[in-house]
């Protein structure tokens, strides 16, 4: 059999006792998936970080992989849990636009969660986490079908990130995020750039590199990012800084 | 065989040299048992907080599950080092009150790790969670019963958390902690007050919720926590901040 | 088949989309190999930090263990992306000094990795973590030998720490950083020191102890630290901020 992976990202904070109770009901009811950390430094309830993050990381996982995705501001109240299949592997976590970034691809497949005999018996209130998500992901992980863990819905949330425009050979954008580099990575796709096309943030024209070193010291400058979008980056510094410690940036591609 | 588990708790720091080496001693000597990451990021020495966080994750893992928690300013003094038996799962660590939750299991039993051929070659003055811990872990991981790594004790320290009382129909604790949230978590059961009962916080009557979504943006209210113990909330704000960022505040269960 | 560990030592950020892309490659071409987390906070492109750490934690794996080391300021210029055999442990990671330590173990070998067929189909300029460190290191886990995946070469970049020195009976070094704790490690090794001898750092005499609680609480202390190199430690305080936070102090070995 396959070795399965059960993927987790939140904003419970590393250390906390939600992510380790997470990780304990995932041991107890599949103790064969390997478990692997994504991220549980999210900014508290942000479901942009939430979707920037899944839009990078989420397929380079194999294929059986089950996401647990859990950044839930309104756990407790009606929003409705899902399961989402697509690309060959699940994501289990609320309705509220997290899952957006799955949903979106070709053949995509939502269920609502609504098999109480597969969730922990004594659901919490403020825990989905830990007696909904991760015991249907357990069972995800060992091969029970999509739709037999839920019912079929065709009206999930969609993704919460602004989309980039193209028309009249115009692609216009924005900065969503900074990562650690302070790099900002915008929703604009490279697959829609010229290979040497530059980009404009906030009108201000920002030469094109293919790598960071191709960029003098204290440069700003735009590029192909490691997931497929466009970047801003400051070669020896951040780019984060330099724009105002904020994203939201108008970004457009320059035309040549 | 069974999947065993060795679930680390420790302040040495996400990332550190010695959560490092705690690995790859279990690696060497347990390779096919699940390391699992609890937390690492402890406030350092804090018996207090490494209680908090094992009475709430310790017991959502398997049964079997061996737990290493080292929280340990006394290391290299005349600390004993320890193991339990407990609700069907083993603990080690040092006897200075980090398994006093544990111990206080019907049934836990304790020894004294006084067997050196358990131990790494070298013992180190500095770094007994890689040197004996870790090392005795793994035998009790594969499955060596409690007895044979240790000697019995009757006197190991108990709790340093502050116990509530109940007396008269009066429920009376304290807040101990707070999560990533702001949330203050209390040594309050929830199982002692009435499913409606609100809790008085330094005299100060704060309504009682079932979740977070039941209370207004900016309230303060009490609620019953995910690991069963009452909990003191603001709703998209934090507990911490608005009660003083400290935890110790007196806390009573509301009489109707 | 004995259990393969990959080891993961990177400065991309805890819960960053570039350590999850790393560890979504491996549980794709090596699922069956434990995926340890070292560090990923290493500070920025800091090649010292990254070495202190791989000098104290790598050899406490199994032998069999490959270790991906990727800080690497220069990704995408003409530097060498490496792997190195040594102590019957792998590593990869790029040719810029981090790799000094395994290097300069007796009988390391070195190879440039040169055959594209085992990277990733489309290579970033911006991310060889994911697209050749991380492909190589699987092929390595699962027995690939390390002629197979690279030339040999025997220029690789040494390490960038310095060393110290022994003449005429006099050791002198310096202090290289500080743990979590505040303790200043160095780069004299233990061995090179009698039992009780004690450190000069900056010229101020530390008294030698065996543990931090043979220390009184404030009091600046040297010891042997538990990676087997010489430490400066304050107790129930910092070195760090005691002397003036920042390494580089002059340390040398008191004569008696």
């Amino acid at each position: 059999l396959t070795k399965r992976f059960i993927a987790l990202t939140t904003d419970f904070g590393w250390g906390s006792s939600y992510v380790a109770q997470l990780k304990g009901v995932i041991a107890s009811l599949a103790p064969n998936a390997g478990i692997i950390d994504v991220a549980h430094d999210l900014p508290s309830f942000s479901l942009r970080h939430a979707e920037v993050l899944l839009r990078s990381t989420a397929f380079a996982f194999p294929v059986g992989t089950v996401h647990v995705v859990v950044v839930d501001p309104g756990v407790g109240t009606a929003r409705r849990p899902l399961a989402v299949k697509a690309a060959g592997m699940h994501f289990v976590g609320p309705d509220n636009g997290i899952l957006g970034g799955p949903l979106a691809q070709t053949g995509a497949q939502c269920v609502v969660l609504d098999k109480p005999e597969l969730f922990m018996a004594n659901v919490s209130h403020t825990f989905h986490g830990r007696d909904i998500f991760a015991p249907v992901a357990c069972e995800l992980a060992q091969g029970m079908p999509l739709q037999e863990v839920g019912s079929p819905i065709n009206d999930p949330l969609p993704s919460t990130l602004p989309a980039a425009t193209r028309a009249d050979g115009a692609v216009r954008g924005e900065t969503l995020c900074a990562d650690r580099y302070g790099n900002l990575t915008t929703n604009i796709p490279a697959r829609w750039c010229a290979p040497d096309a530059a980009l404009l943030v906030d009108g201000r024209l920002l030469r094109r590199v293919r790598t960071y070193g191709e960029a003098q010291p204290g440069d700003s400058v735009s590029l192909t990012g490691s997931d497929g979008f466009m970047e801003v980056a400051v070669r020896e510094g951040s780019a984060w800084e330099r724009f105002g410690q904020r994203a939201g940036h108008a970004v457009q591609v320059a035309v040549q």
